[in-house]
């Protein structure tokens, strides 16, 4: 079946990328490289590896789902991220009263995976047949897309907008569905609900709420369960924190997280897992990879059951476990509280390139190009004048390597999809890996393009 | 799809270990854990991580074939192994004369995977659709069997004798696949080359030779290239050169190496990489986690062009890459000598241990029961009289159980073939992970049992 599997357009861009010695690449999703905690990996190695008793064990095999602690650990940090430490309490603000099952952050049902995209692609293999049908937000993570086309499986995009997922058009979606026959294939929402890539555009839990009502509603039709998979990747990667000098912005619609009373925690929406019955129909993901070092792959997924049986079994075939020394990694900074600083000098660090970001996209772009500012993750998101194409044999993107920038068409973001044309004249730009002087020239560059292709339409 | 993959019986047998205090398990295939190297690890990440400049490409996401060094490193350990450090020179003793295509050897075509199991994985994906056949040695790792399974794939048993594989079973097999017209579904030929899992039998470098002439003989009615899977993964763990007192041995059957002066290098057999016209059919896949540790999970493969790109694709759509930090570690400990020194340590740690295993059966089994002294590897192969069953059913394996004593039943290393019926007599019997005290007091109680069931025959 992988013959079928594509060039992957990140690999190709990243190609482009060392070709060009002068190249600034705001394409690429790597993270902040001063950022990295060199000192704190090499003090929780070191930890660990202070003696054979310690040590052997992270070099030993360990088992398929993971490291018992690891996964303990793992399920009480997005207990506290969706209740904020507190469990069981009866939310007050989120609609429906209920009680959260507690069961639903099980380290029982908690599996470690080789970063989040593993687990994206076994839920594929354990879920799909081939020519089943895959619901995304439209635009959606390319390499998700790669992931469908070397599986076999069709995507159908679901508008997203700039506060989130269109419930009305999923609706009318799965109505042509169940119209034409074609629901019987649908077997999953792969829903990026925080800061997705490549839009920075953060779903609401309420949205969330709606979403799997709607998949609930259709699954009579369907014939069996209709899962939603949350991928939470970029979750923690928010700005709010440091961010208060935006806040009084937020009313502009730029950004997407909801500032009210209602926010649950200090983390922001609650994921879909708050949500009652989520215990059986929600796959929610995540990675620790992007938070620390994404050179130490460890991601991590909660599933329902028998969900999470079929996926630990691929697992097992797969490599039956992730590194050991890694998830040990992992259970110590955890522990320590590494994890926890780490991730607040990050939020300050990606608030801050952000900004620089912005400052540069409102002195360069021409005023014809809307953009849209995140509240988190690593990318804005650029929309030129309708007629003009961003996409890779295009002019915009062929002069914008000649002058040593590059982006990613926005484009291949999108599902083959014969429901629509596929939009091609956006681009995701994105501040993780360039630096501040980078961003600066990058976005300066980049505007000086755009203003002879589409400042003309201004 | 994955909702066809079995339960692991490998998963079953270690749960069933761990719900027992006072259980010896010879089954796990775990390595021996005073030999992991604690100390040397640590020294080697404090080395990577000693400076934000150093440490920093360890943190970061690397590409998606691997690291650049580790894959010139990899290439140049499996020249080696091959060739003895001298490329391209003309093989004197190895039947035909030609020079060696050093291309093989090319870090271009070197994919470095999360352990040796992920390359198997990702070439059942890339080469195989739906009820397509692959060939396999009878018995074979059984791991790979439940890959073939989760992909929908059918096995075929090929028969292994005590010295390798049976070509002329081979030859029989395929002309009644071609016969039946099934030829057409033959993909591949997955031999697991040196100290055989489960039996710990080696196939002789002319048997590879003698394989490869057969599967390309064949292609024509086949229609299109049928490949060999040669996987390595025990190819280093080999007692040979502390083994001295048992070259004595080595007519009498019971060790599979040539020690003839045509073993080509220190390394003993070589690889079917050095086969002429290797570059279009053999992909090879070892692993540097069992011989240095479990629990840094790196893996490679060597492939032939295009099925290279087909699974270096399907590689970014699973992790894009294995954890850079794990990959670092390896460069450190092959360039430092770290790596070439443990394996010198682990071979004679395993050499003396199944010395003491290799005693204890010769004191403890009754002599109605056969097995084979393995030259290299983790495992004995035991086989009791022919209607003794070791099943996980069986009498034996449930006393044994009882006993606190653990074996994998052979019958669990045999595909669903039905051309034959399933030998359900065998055993695997593992010095890996077993202190020396728990090999004799493992094999005694296993003999123990074997005397009351199989006893009665001798």
């Amino acid at each position: 079946m992988g013959q079928r599997t594509g060039e992957s357009p990140i690999s190709w861009l990243m190609q482009a990328a060392l070709a060009r010695a002068r190249l600034i690449s705001l394409a690429a999703g790597f993270t902040d490289n001063p950022s990295l905690p060199v000192a704190e990996t090499r003090a929780a190695l070191n930890h660990i590896l202070r003696s054979p008793k310690t040590g052997r064990p992270a070099l030993q095999y360990g088992s398929t789902a993971g490291d018992p602690e690891l996964r303990r650990l793992t399920a009480e940090h997005l207990m506290k991220l969706d209740w904020g430490g507190t469990p069981c309490r009866r939310p007050k603000n989120q609609g429906r009263r209920h009680a959260v099952p507690p069961k639903i952050y099980s380290p029982e049902r908690l599996l470690i995976t080789s970063g989040s995209q593993q687990l994206l692609y076994m839920t594929a293999e354990a879920l799909c047949d081939e020519d089943d049908i895959v619901l995304v937000e439209d635009p959606t993570y390319f390499v998700y897309l790669s992931i469908l086309q070397s599986c076999g499986l069709r995507a159908r995009g679901i508008r997203l907008e700039r506060n989130g997922l269109d419930l009305m058009h999923l609706e009318k979606v799965l109505q042509s569905l169940k119209r034409s026959g074609d629901l019987r294939r649908v077997k999953l929402f792969y829903l990026v609900s925080y800061f997705q890539n490549p839009t920075g555009v953060t779903t609401s839990f309420e949205k969330k709420r709606g979403l799997l009502k709607l998949l609930r509603k259709f699954e009579r039709a369907a014939g069996h369960p209709i899962y939603l998979l949350e991928d939470a990747a970029y979750r923690e990667l928010r700005f709010e924190t440091v961010a208060a000098v935006y806040d009084r912005r937020s009313s502009d619609g730029m950004t997407n997280i909801r500032r009210s009373p209602t926010a649950a925690t200090s983390y922001g929406e609650k994921s879909a897992l708050a949500v009652p019955g989520a215990a059986e129909r929600v796959i929610y993901t995540g990675t620790f990879t992007k938070l620390f070092a994404t050179g130490a792959r460890v991601g991590y997924g909660i599933l329902p059951e028998p969900l999470f049986t079929a996926v630990k079994r691929i697992k097992g075939n797969h490599d039956f476990g992730t590194a050991n020394l890694l998830q040990q990694l992992f259970v110590r900074v955890l522990a320590s509280g590494t994890y926890k600083k780490q991730v607040a000098r990050l939020q300050k660090r990606y608030a801050h390139k952000a900004r620089v970001m912005k400052e540069a996209l409102e002195t360069h772009f021409p005023p014809s190009v809307e953009w849209w500012e995140p509240a988190g993750g690593l990318y804005f998101w650029a929309r030129l004048p309708k007629n003009i194409s961003t996409g890779v044999k295009s002019k915009v993107f062929q002069t914008a390597l000649k002058n040593d920038v590059l982006y990613v068409p926005g484009e291949l973001c999108y599902a083959d999809d014969p429901s629509r044309a596929k939009p091609g004249n956006e681009m995701r730009i994105s501040f993780g890996s360039a630096s501040e002087n980078d961003i600066r020239e990058g976005i300066k560059r980049l505007g000086k393009v755009l203003k002879v292709f589409a400042g003309r339409e201004s």
